[in-house]
């Protein structure tokens, strides 16, 4: 153990363009989203392993010998612990990361709803790599002694996702591996029939994020889609194809945005395109009224929104510009509160997982993530 | 001349699917809108021709001499009465299809709001032609003594298509042919790259019509529609092939309904493409708060709507399926009306031109017609 205390964070995951269409081979655009998992590892020296979950009022703690004969009957313990799915990501990657079980403490604080689509587990899971890949000396501290903030270099991050995918795969069985691509890249990536490509640059949007809390079911919705395909092919298949232009537009302008000055036609564009996408997702039967409430709300601002994720209720993205006031973007979000949802200010295309000084995290955080 | 008081009827036109998109070369549906044009002609021996559209509180009386200038100085007189085009029209086709002009006095009265894309100039313009056609004998009087209706031949239908045609063009200029074509065969019509191919048998389909009442410029929103195109091709292309299948499925249902027996499934398909076209149509760019408010109202009764014609405001039809109850209907036009809109309950499918004897006429209409 080389840390006493280690602060990460990353980034949840949003759906910009082409869910949905994605299960029909074609082009998704998965971006960061700047509401973050923050974790704190503390080294101690009290032979136990303990994991604080504020968040869902989780406090477990196990003593090292016990989690030793985890590791043999780890088979046994997968049934046992089918529902306690961070933990079990914990132990396994503990198990395996270190050659020594340790003691430490690990607190974990996320600005994500969980269950919302938003890549909750996989912030998690990429907090959890990078801390303990760290912590056992796997791969360095970035954090340089001035710095609020510091970032692996690739090769590192390269092991801190495949630990992260690892970690997917206990919680939810058959992870695509995007959300913790993005968790660990952060920006913006491509994904397309299976593959995963990080986008060099792109630019850091403002957004609200909504959740309408209406609970929803991935695998129903996929399946909706898939019966409207079998139902209307010659309907349909244009659809997806139009989806899939969407993506590939969108990614060339959020380039041109990086590379060329940003005007308000790349903004045009981009609104256009969401607009364009959120009927599209209507038409394939992953529409909500309270989706369909969202999008009027934030017209009435002259603002754009679209559902991001699975749809048929859970989150909807808002693009907000530049120039958008404080005051509009202040009443819109108790518009949309007012209709019941929850909303953010928050942005996406942000930085993947990082490692913090104390100082740049949130008074807040900080003091929940030392409470435990 | 043959009769002394004749009557007849022709039906407005509302497009099914496919508006805009046939612009650029996919299929559109036109239906025949059950809200019709009446015409009365008399013949006089005044030595006048009186034309009197109430609808447009407009009155007219020429002696039969003044008239016969007006051919002579037709060239002169087209511009003196460009003002006027429904008056041209009815001179036009006088001085062509008499041998010597008549004198005759000819009422119109339209249950269709005019300038609203519904086809009633090319309503007027078939009644017209079938009425003057049938009083100079040019074609025989259809209707039997013990009948309340009655239907030209085939061969007298094109004859009174293609004089209708020759006075939409005095009134548009450069008309289609499609609203002329849907007044004289009714029923439905497949328009594909300017080929118009009346189809045999559909069934009449109950409907709601609504006007917004909000003007529009139908030209505005073609080009509208030809700038987004040209914007996001690859976006925009598959588009226009998702609606141009949905031209074809909705074809192919209405058939199916026509020769098996009809289903609850049947009403689910043809909901569903209204609903997918609304939104193709939206994409497009031609929808309005207007237009979106009339889908919500009407969804919250369990029915679904589209824009008809140009869009950008105008009108909207809404399905109604057979089982839906007279309560349902009434407070949905309630609801409808008290949005500032009209709205009427009809029907869309039903006979074109037709003669009538006056006993098939409602009363109110008759007295109109008979007035003046």
């Amino acid at each position: 153990m080389q840390v006493s205390e280690l602060f990460v964070s990353a980034p949840g995951k949003a759906i910009l363009h082409g869910e949905h269409a994605v299960v029909h081979g074609k082009v998704a655009l998965a971006v960061s989203l700047n509401l973050r998992t923050y974790l704190r590892l503390e080294t101690s020296t009290t032979g136990k392993v303990c994991i604080n979950l504020p968040n869902i009022d989780t406090f477990f703690c196990w003593d090292v010998s016990e989690l030793k004969q985890l590791i043999t009957y780890s088979h046994v313990m997968r049934a046992v612990f089918k529902f306690l799915c961070m933990k079990r990501s914990l132990v396994f990657t503990l198990c395996f990361i270190f050659s020594e079980l340790p003691s430490l403490t690990v607190s974990v604080w996320s600005e994500l709803p969980t269950g919302a689509g938003l890549g909750s587990s996989a912030a998690y899971s990429v907090c959890l790599a990078a801390a303990l890949l760290s912590a056992s000396g796997a791969i360095p501290t970035p954090l340089k002694e001035w710095d609020h903030t510091g970032r692996w270099c690739q090769e590192d991050l390269e092991l801190i996702n495949s630990w992260a995918f690892q970690g997917e795969t206990i919680i939810h069985g058959n992870p695509s591996g995007v959300d913790n691509a993005v968790g660990t890249w952060g920006g913006m990536l491509r994904f397309l029939a299976g593959k995963i490509i990080p986008l060099n640059r792109v630019p850091l949007l403002r957004i609200l994020l909504t959740n309408t809390k209406v609970p929803r079911s991935t695998k129903v919705l996929v399946a909706r889609v898939k019966d409207k395909i079998n139902k209307f092919p010659s309907i349909m298949t244009p659809v997806l194809d139009s989806v899939d232009a969407i993506s590939c537009t969108c990614e060339k302008v959020l380039s041109e945005m990086t590379c060329e000055p940003i005007t308000g036609e790349h903004y045009n564009i981009l609104e256009e395109l969401i607009d364009i996408n959120q009927h599209h997702l209507n038409v394939m039967g992953v529409g909500h009224p309270t989706l369909d409430t969202l999008c009027q709300v934030t017209r009435t601002r002259g603002l754009h929104s679209k559902l991001t994720g699975a749809g048929g209720g859970g989150c909807g993205i808002t693009l907000l510009r530049p120039e958008t006031d404080y005051s509009v973007v202040q009443s819109t979000v108790q518009d949309l509160r007012d209709c019941g949802f929850d909303c953010w200010e928050t942005s996406i295309g942000g930085p993947g997982v990082q490692q913090h000084s104390p100082l740049s995290i949130k008074e807040e955080s900080l003091e929940i993530l030392r409470r435990y």
